[in-house]
Order: C-alpha cells, then structure tokens, then sequence
C-alpha cells in the first residue's frame, strides 16, 4: 500500500490556471504555453494538447524534523484556498555535488546554515506550499514546488524566493525555472 | 542531467542467477521463478518470459552521515566478485506508521536505536549490499537490497538478516520477500 501521490503539471492549452510569465532563473526555460494544470492523484486525467508535462510524487518529507513539523502544523493552512488566486510552478534540479554529500552534509546545508525550513514559516499562512519529488523518476528535475497565495502577498513572496536564492544551499541548484500563473476565471 | 540508475530484477527463464529459494518473511510471496537477472544501467535489455520484474532506482543515501560512510567506504568492496557466487535479494516495504514518521525520527530508528549500519558494518567486506529505492515509483515494494557473498559466509549472511530483523526498525516492515540465488554455471 503505497502512500505516495503523483501529480503531473500539464502545460498547454486547458488547465484551471492561466500562465502571466515562464522564466529560467538557472539553466534551460520550459516552453511558453497559455495555461497550466496541476493534476494530482487518481483522478488526474489529462485534458487538451501538452506543450511540456513534468511528473513528480508527493512523498515522505526528507529534512524535516518532527518539531520543525509542529511548529510548521501549527500555522500553515491548505492549498485551494478562494483567495490564493495567484501560484507559481518552480521546478529545481540540484547539483551532483548536492546528491553526493551525506545525508547529514545535505540536512546541515538545508537548514542549520540555510535555514530554509525556518525562512519558509516566516511566510506561513500567506505562502502555501507543497513540495513533490521527481529525481528518482529520472525526469529533468530533482523537485517541483508549488506555491499559492493571495494577490496583497504577492510581493512578500517574491522576499521569500530572494531569500532562499541567496542561500549557501542555492548555490548547489544548477537549473531553475519560475512558471507564475493566476486562476483563471473564464 | 540525473545521476540516479535504474535496475530492473527481471525473474523468469533467463538471467544470470538460479533461484534456490523464494519464500514470504512478511506478507505476501512472489512468484516462483527458476532464474533472476539484475539489470542496472542503459545496458539493461530485458531477456526471456518474465514472471515478474521489480524496478528499483540507485539514488542517494537517505540516513548514512559522512562519517560512517567513510567508515563503510575503508572496508566495503564492490558486487560482482567472482568469490560471491551467492546473492539473495530481500525487497521490503514499510508501514505508513514509518513513512509518516519525521526525517530524525527515523534516523533515530533506524540507527541510534536499531545501528543498522553498525550491524551492516560488521560484515563487511564479506557481504556485499547494494540499495535501491523504489517507493517513489509507485510499485509494489519501497526498498530492494541485493546482497552477495560466498558461500562461506552463509551463515554469517544468516546471521545478519536474523539481527536486521530483531531490531526495532523491523516491527515497521510490513511486508518483506527473500529471494536466495546462486551463479549460474551453466
């Protein structure tokens, strides 16, 4: 019985979000494409013409202490909320220096020297987040974040990306791409 | 550019390895099958009438610190020894109690409490082990470890699966199969 969730973020023309900017901040873009759907478990069924589809899997967190996971529990709220109308796709690929350091280089990295656990609950409620992992599924990335939050946030949320891109751990990210999008209303 | 390396353990009519023994530690059986292949790497061609196939992907080290990897790396030797004419390959999957469980709280399980990379330790070089992780990718297992040795360390090959499975770590592994192989002279 396997706990994992997969999700595909299907790029093209259909999709319940609508894309206002594709950037690549490290390394190769992803192509343009109008809209952008995040389909998630088994009732994700892909729906009009691809431009680009990346695959990723909601799994076991890998850095996470369990009580930066209460403190994290105790203030961050769900995706989908109604007034989370703006979200951003960041898909990431670390470095083969980041994979070959042991699991307590990787952790001492992310968090003591990094902080990126504790700079991301500075921004909690606003910034919902979920993160999925594709490195094991030998797709083109390691990770794919998927951040949500409200329009009056919007500026906050670009803090927390400067923030967490001028980390030690960032200097071990070797491609990066920034997909943001709005819910659409049509 | 992903450095992960699948392998697929192909068991059917074909494959470098005859099966002795199949049997169900925990849960759920396999097939039997005469013959198992390990097939790692782009050279990987599927080969004969498989009775089932496994796929597993070498990836990073999850729980090891820089330190006792370097204690590994002083003695460990590689697989394919032509001395190692015994394998068993053991997959295993663990609860959802586990993979809920927060990054150091299963480190402590996994090594203060249970020193599973202690106990590994200890047989090395004599029992080669090679990892790969599979709960990622949706099948039926989270882990499938491969193992060889020669047929002078049996007992001790024995011995150390019989102290694995005493340890706490294990009350969390709710499914697990051994597949014991010998090198096909034929």
């Amino acid at each position: 019985m396997q706990p994992t969730t997969r999700v595909t973020f299907l790029a093209g023309d259909a999709g319940e979000w609508e894309v206002s900017a594709s950037r690549a901040i490290k390394g190769a873009g992803l192509p343009d494409a109008p809209r952008l759907a995040r389909l998630e478990g088994a009732a994700a069924t892909p729906i009009g013409a691809a431009r680009w589809a990346l695959d990723g899997v909601r799994s076991h967190e890998r850095y996470t202490s369990a009580m930066e996971r209460r403190r994290m529990a105790a203030v961050q709220e769900g995706l989908g909320r109604a007034a989370s109308t703006l979200a951003a796709l960041i898909p990431i690929t670390k470095s083969a220096a980041w994979w070959k350091l042991a699991q307590d280089e990787r952790r001492a990295l992310f968090e003591e020297t990094s902080r990126h656990i504790a700079i991301g609950l500075e921004y909690l409620p606003a910034i919902a987040r979920r993160l999925y992992h594709c490195r094991d599924l030998g797709g083109e990335f390691d990770f794919l974040t998927w951040f949500e939050y409200a329009p009056g946030d919007a500026d906050r949320f670009d803090e927390l990306l400067a923030r967490l891109r001028a980390t030690p751990e960032w200097s071990y990210v070797e491609r990066e791409v920034e997909v943001r999008v709005f819910r659409s209303t049509g």
